[in-house]
């Protein structure tokens, strides 16, 4: 019987190796979608139990499917010369080793991401859904961008955040309803702020991890922690003082301090791994922090009065338009790169340029320019297979909800249109047994 | 004076080496530990902080005990070509290096899972009497097993959690109090629920480290991380749908979210690192997490009725059955192994079969059925040294309760066979000084 | 452009070693700062979401200010044989690399330290001129101490805890504030206990890596690590014993095990790479355990009172007292320290007395009592530049805070002489926005 771990998990060095150099950041990964994204959404009052239960549940399930998908994309060979597509002559098969886990981690997060634009108002058959079609949908669109069209991208800031946060903010458009946007229940409360602080802390210490684990062992992965690393840090700063700059009382709100503070994390994923010099990743971060902060501040009620867009964990300002930002900066940094700049402290006669833009090592005739169009290109396809699949999606959704809607409270559902009763929206009561506080007392 | 650690230790380069491959996941399974055990166990509405802290005691007393009940059974001489055993004109040393923290950590596990079905009707005198005891009888049990039976059990299913879960349950047999089953107290509530969520992600993400940590190094070691990792994803699915299959209402219950989804863990570990191929650990874990689910929900209630078996933590349920499971599988993937299929992906020509079971290689006249045979023997050695030890610690710890209860509380003691008052049991007043809500107003 | 990285990190082979064998330490040394620290703090009960926050916040800027300061003390040449100092014909630069982000980790742990005194006390400003101008005085603290005196300090315990400890006391006995004293709010409840018991448990766990992190490879490190484990192992058992013992109840308070419990890690810093044998570690825990938990139920009482020295976190326990035991200690083993002792087990010829204590190597002429008098004159530099320092700065803090008090406050504020408003003390209202529990309801 077929063992479908690939040659490199059978094989005493090359696992001991891989384990050595890649098992310690992919546990940073995991503990970034588990207890990060996990107790980040457990900021609502009366919704932490189902914050961080559905996210263990969506993600398992997404880990799983992602296995499928990525190996059914990428098929492996017995012949081992054969390393992708189709096999000659054997059957192929799935390999999974710890890149194949990382990578599940990754596509993981992109549905937590549209996750937390719809929390507190989709029951778990809707999420499982979604996560079900979203995954499709994402690993189409990362083959496309990266082995068609050749677009680099080590943090994944187009294709998880972009890809995650529009794709969940066109669903949540389709399911808008007013009595969620209207509901008092949205809102935190002293404790539940502390919890999710646990879950933004684990995210911002091990974001370096994130935007590293998938990058080019050696100078390039350790740029990528370096970079991500400063501009995190800068980002702290520009989102606590334009916190309490928005503020008529001059106080910071924890809204920001939970969620502006790791956007210079997504907007410098994609250059992370590129000769960003530490100035350069400061000013990112920097920036990051002030966009997203404004975004929470004056954009986020705008959209959702005007727009009827919900947004309950402000998705759009901590992933959407940070994205938008790190997809420039990579069309700008992949414009000035040249071979001179790269390779200049490679003593060991390297390739870091072709190493990081691989596309320019296959065609010397591609250059800069070349590569940065091949960027824009990318995010234009990952903004149209997100918006378009994140609408149908929406549509999907809502008649799945409509037919797993609590049985208890189908009476009192908000309307034919929508799944959750008034009374479940943003509250564990919905689909948890929730003990109450009074029998305690 | 004897420095007292290992030459390795004292060896730059072996020291290095160590650090790399072995700390990483050392750390991981010391956050199971001190961060996984102890809150998982703080879903008790009143019993929180008693639950970490007491677990923070137990686990350090534990540590040091077990470091030396290892060394005094494998003592080490100064003769480094002698390895264990008897030291011929030299004196015996205790050493110590990072398997043998990582070896204490697992020990203590044992008696955290113990700690588990007792939590909230003991005081920290029965607790540490009971890890005095419950660690001798550990230690010996896995000496019998692993030396002289020649069990495998790279996760720790059968001389961890098995040991663990049948010799606190045999303790909690004896010290079974009326009182205790109908407190009001031994009940969650949402935040209680929430903290225990911390623990229970904790122990999820990093049980992989757990299964692997002692794995031998390379490919086994990766298959122990990838099987259970799998094997844990599948569980998390089966004890959502199980969980909301038990329940009138179609709703989750914290109970089943905390444990059952760890159950897959504890299934997988004696045969993580064999070639049970992904999907046989996915079906190991789907099944794990049923079982453990229907535990919880139906199993418990009878046996606490019934039999008058006490389980805070439904520790049969996570550690118990699911041990079971995971040790008839050893005697099954045992019985079925064979050199070809171990070896046909090691292109470097090791010998897979023989490392992973040992005792094959010694005498070429053993085959799987002999193997199968001696996982079945350390499964019967280890369940009775539990169950007996268990007993026995459980009339000692009776009567240890009863000189060392609570003074103020000791007049309304429950009965005089019990140690605890009534208003002590799972309650951290009985044993910490708690600030009032009232004067937080 | 100058990409501002190092040689190293610019080299393939070097970043990826560098990357495996010191990256899990540094994210272990990473979480201390931002959950250990963070947590640890959110005891009070109406302060927690200021204690993560402006951990966080400081930390954040912390790190930056003594990136540029260790830069600007120690800049790196363009010609790679000058290691350090002044660059002849080209233009000194600051280096980044894993080494330099594990360092700023350090030097804000001294800050979070100094913030432990002044936890509730103080507002944004002032903790920010603080950390501006501690982090100053702690860079050139360190420069002294390590490069012109030679002291050695593995675990930072003189260079991080006793500055630390001693600069924010000083500062403290300046800002002291009557009001503050009597203030209700700087109690703990049951749930801000349990949080910061996350704070607790990461900070115990990590320590190995935090002692370790900077000491010489291989047996140097991983001594630091086993030491350090089992100093910490002693520690918890003589802390709830000693705990027990200065109740009349004989309860455990959780102020005790939540700081007195890692008092080893600071005791056994300085010498946690040297010869300590285990049983040496395990004294030195045991004391450590005991003196820091008199240090909670007898001294801070008696400071507050009669030294009118206000200690939030009772920074002087956890770390003033058993830094000044772990300094001596250092002076003890440098003083018996012989190369005899060190290298008897080191069979690769390595000369591990040179590669601890570096001065020795330096100068055949000096022995141990040469280093033993050097660690008394570090002991003596740290002391007083961070007494004389903190006195200074609290003056400025003062000043700084009467310009910064909540402007909704102003009036009310306690006194012409102190920032805070009464009712801003201890309070995350003073600084920001709380979501009230009512609204809740």
């Amino acid at each position: 019987m077929r063992n479908n771990f690939d040659e490199e998990t059978d094989n005493v060095e090359k696992s001991h190796k891989n384990l050595i150099s890649t098992y310690p950041m992919f546990q940073d990964v995991h503990v970034m979608i588990f207890i990060g994204f996990g107790f980040l959404m457990t900021f609502l009052k009366k919704y932490g139990l189902s914050a961080v239960s559905l996210n263990f549940l969506v993600s398992a399930l997404s880990i799983q499917w992602s296995i499928l998908l990525h190996g059914f994309l990428h098929p492996h060979c017995e012949d081992p010369k054969v390393e992708w597509g189709e096999c000659p002559g054997s059957k192929p098969y799935i390999d999974i080793n710890l890149v194949t886990l990382l990578s599940a981690d990754f596509a993981t997060a992109a549905v937590l991401i549209s996750f937390g634009v719809v929390l507190g108002t989709t029951n778990p058959a809707q999420l499982s859904i979604m996560a079900f079609i979203e995954l499709i949908l994402f690993n189409v669109n990362e083959y496309i961008g990266r082995t068609h069209i050749k677009a680099v991208d080590a943090g994944d800031t187009i294709f998880v955040h972009m890809f995650g946060a529009y794709f969940g903010l066109a669903a949540s458009r389709v399911l808008y309803n007013k009595k969620a946007a209207e509901s008092e229940k949205a809102g935190a409360s002293q404790l539940s702020d502390l919890f999710s602080m646990i879950g933004t802390v684990f995210l911002w210490m091990f974001w370096p991890s994130f935007n590293a684990g998938a990058a080019a062992s050696g100078d390039a992965q350790m740029r990528a922690v370096i970079n991500t690393y400063l501009s995190l840090c800068a980002c702290v700063l520009t989102s606590f003082a334009t916190s309490a700059m928005f503020s008529h009382t001059r106080k910071f709100s924890m809204e920001h301090i939970q969620n502006a503070t790791l956007a210079g994390g997504v907007a410098v994923g994609a250059t992370a791994d590129m000769i960003l010099t530490p100035v350069g990743a400061l000013i990112i971060g920097s920036f990051a922090g002030v966009l997203s902060t404004w975004g929470y501040s004056k954009l986020t009620p705008f959209l959702s009065e005007r727009w009827k867009l919900l947004d309950t964990c402000g998705v759009n300002n901590l992933h959407g338009m940070p994205s938008l930002l790190g997809g420039v900066l990579s069309i700008i940094m992949a414009a000035i790169a040249t071979r001179k700049q790269y390779d200049q402290f490679n003593g060991d006669g390297s390739d870091s340029l072709h190493e990081i833009f691989f596309g320019l090592g296959e065609d010397s005739t591609r250059d800069g320019a070349w590569q940065a169009g091949m960027q824009a290109a990318a995010m234009g396809v990952t903004l149209a297979i997100a918006i378009g699949g994140g609408i149908i999606t929406g549509f999907i959704m809502k008649f799945v909800g409509a037919f797993t809607a609590n049985k208890d409270n189908r009476e009192n559902r908000v309307g034919s249109k929508f799944a959750l009763s008034y009374s479940d929206l943003y509250d564990d009561n919905g689909y948890f047994h929730v003990e109450e506080e009074e029998e305690s007392a």
